[in-house]
């Protein structure tokens, strides 16, 4: 049984032959230099992480930490506490937005019990529960530094064990009432911006709620003075055991070479607090869409990641995933099946004249 | 046989009463009002345009308009004119960006030639040539009057045959060397920016070239003064029988009450050529991605379009649009798919509060 540090200290940098290997080829297609973008990038990326250009992506699953927030007794969130049991049931039955997107894109859903404050007996829901539920942030720590851990490397084998059984793409998303609250939290804490920055409104709290939303934040972060070199301190302070279990998932995936798709606000914070605890994770990370969650733009830009959809989607659950999971495919596809220059049929000549400048053009010209 | 006029003046507006339906339905499924943001408006319009919430979207293809330019012996662009007829036999082969991605979404193509300058002779690219290559806009004007409104309308015809044959997702794409120069002078000379801005390195001009380009298009445009407030003129005078032709796809999905989806630049350009020929014709468009191309955020922003995907990607030939079609795909399945707050097993009292003020929270909360 490996412990947190173990996995962290095994996870290797990207294959550079095999990226340079994906360049010469995305470069000797019919187009372009470089006119497929992000496209290119990411083939470029899954060739570095698994050191193949024939990338398949084909089995992927969306990876949902459910947990609750002891937060909640504050009025922070308008839903119920029990709704996280709720929904998280509803997962189980194709009938939340995340089920209903993975399926139109091929995905399944893991989903992992860390934390719901409920005893819910379910075949399809893997129970990894921590405890009921973390501490009130406002009043104490969310949970013991020791728990962080455990649910960090919840999240790792949660990973590590779907690599295992033949998942070639992750995604990381959530369900926990009261998650925003604490993603905020730790964002604050982990980049030092202020809390009104970090924090929006959530699913919709109105101007007062939002008020005291970002008084409770405040009062957490004061009391508890998480320590922002120290992202398990962090999570452990003013995180949850969601946050933290899917912090897990990014590291799991960096661990067992595997790409993880981040999703929303809540996705990209845990995404931030992995890249803290080891930079090379973010290798193995791939944006999804731009959260509509006041917080996102800058949890991403703290990663230095752009997402490339733009979708105004503001729910969570991980449903932004499955979206990119079929950017992915574009890509690989476009690795594996365009037409070389040669099977084009484009005389050496415009080839030539390429290398030489970038300045042969097909398609848009 | 129906004239341009005929067609255009069939256009009817969106099916109001349908989209309130899709709205109500919405707000009733599982998820905060509007949390699922693009995917929601998507949605209602496809209900507006089909006046049904399960709209099926999965037979879809991409129209590819190709023809050549006659502004080419200018060199604005590095490509030689012949690459537009080989690049047309390659789609046909599936070696191109826009085959392999559109086959990894389960689209098909249909390749119209109209106007190559030369004889093609392929069972799978349609013959609606106009004539081999327009005329150099830098010496005259592309077309004739009577020859832009042939284009518009083989490319209506292409649509609505389309449509007739249970096509009800499309996407317009072209090739033709040389069109991000006639393209630039389209967007100049239908909206009165600056050359400079409209204009871009295509697939990649130096800077001498990117300099000739500009003043090319400028002479085209004091030589030929199109008349902006007839969007046919236009397009003679400095368009191309490609971009003529995408214009009319965007008419006949309108005509049709079918979805067109935009791709880059150049598609932008022939979108806004469109909705200028009959402002209901925008209802039925959605963009894709936001095209590296210079010009295409004008574009853009004189249609009041904003592009949900950003990947970086210039190739053209309509490769963005598929991946757009699996974003189309996720709307339909939200909406069909997800449950109700009662399927879900949400209490009333919750559903309540959604419909007093927004305030119920389920996921990111």
């Amino acid at each position: 049984m490996y412990t947190l540090k173990d996995y962290l200290s095994r996870i290797r940098t990207l294959d550079t032959a095999a990226m340079a290997k994906a360049r010469t080829r995305l470069d000797g297609l019919a187009k372009p230099p470089g006119s497929l973008g992000t496209l290119e990038d990411i083939a470029i990326r899954l060739a570095g992480i698994s050191g193949t250009m024939a990338y398949d992506a084909d089995k992927r699953c969306v990876i949902i930490m459910a947990s609750d927030n002891g937060v909640v007794e504050e009025g922070v969130a308008l839903a119920p506490q029990s709704v996280t049991c709720v929904q998280t049931v509803n997962f189980t039955k194709g009938l939340t937005g995340v089920s209903v997107i993975a399926k139109q894109f091929n995905a399944d859903l893991r989903i992992v019990d860390v934390g719901i404050n409920a005893d819910l007996d379910s075949p399809l829901v893997r129970n990894r529960k921590i405890r009921k539920s973390t501490w009130n942030i406002a009043q104490r720590e969310a949970m013991t530094y020791d728990e962080a851990v455990q649910a960090i490397v919840i999240g790792i084998e949660t990973a590590v064990e779907a690599v295992k059984e033949g998942y070639t793409l992750l995604g990381a998303g959530e369900m926990g009432i009261g998650n925003t609250t604490t993603s905020a939290a730790v964002l604050c804490a982990l980049t030092g911006i202020p809390v009104e920055q970090a924090a929006g409104k959530g699913a919709g709290l109105k101007e007062e709620a939002y008020r005291h939303k970002l008084e409770v934040i405040r009062t957490a972060l004061e009391n508890t003075r998480p320590d922002a070199r120290d992202p398990v301190d962090v999570l452990a302070k003013v995180g949850g055991f969601d946050i933290a279990a899917m912090t897990g998932v990014f590291v799991g995936g960096a661990y067992a070479r595997t790409p993880v798709v981040i999703d929303g606000f809540i996705s990209m914070v845990a995404a931030l607090a992995a890249a803290r605890l080891n930079p090379l994770v973010k290798e193995f990370m791939f944006a999804s869409h731009a959260s509509y969650e006041r917080g996102f733009t800058h949890a991403a830009c703290a990663l230095g990641m752009e997402a490339p959809l733009n979708l105004h989607m503001r729910l969570g659950e991980g449903s932004g995933c499955p979206i990119m999971f079929a950017v992915i495919d574009a890509a690989c596809a476009v690795i594996r099946d365009m037409g070389t220059f040669e099977q084009a049929n484009i005389d050496e000549h415009y080839v030539h004249a390429i290398k030489d400048g970038g300045n042969f053009s097909v398609g848009n010209t």
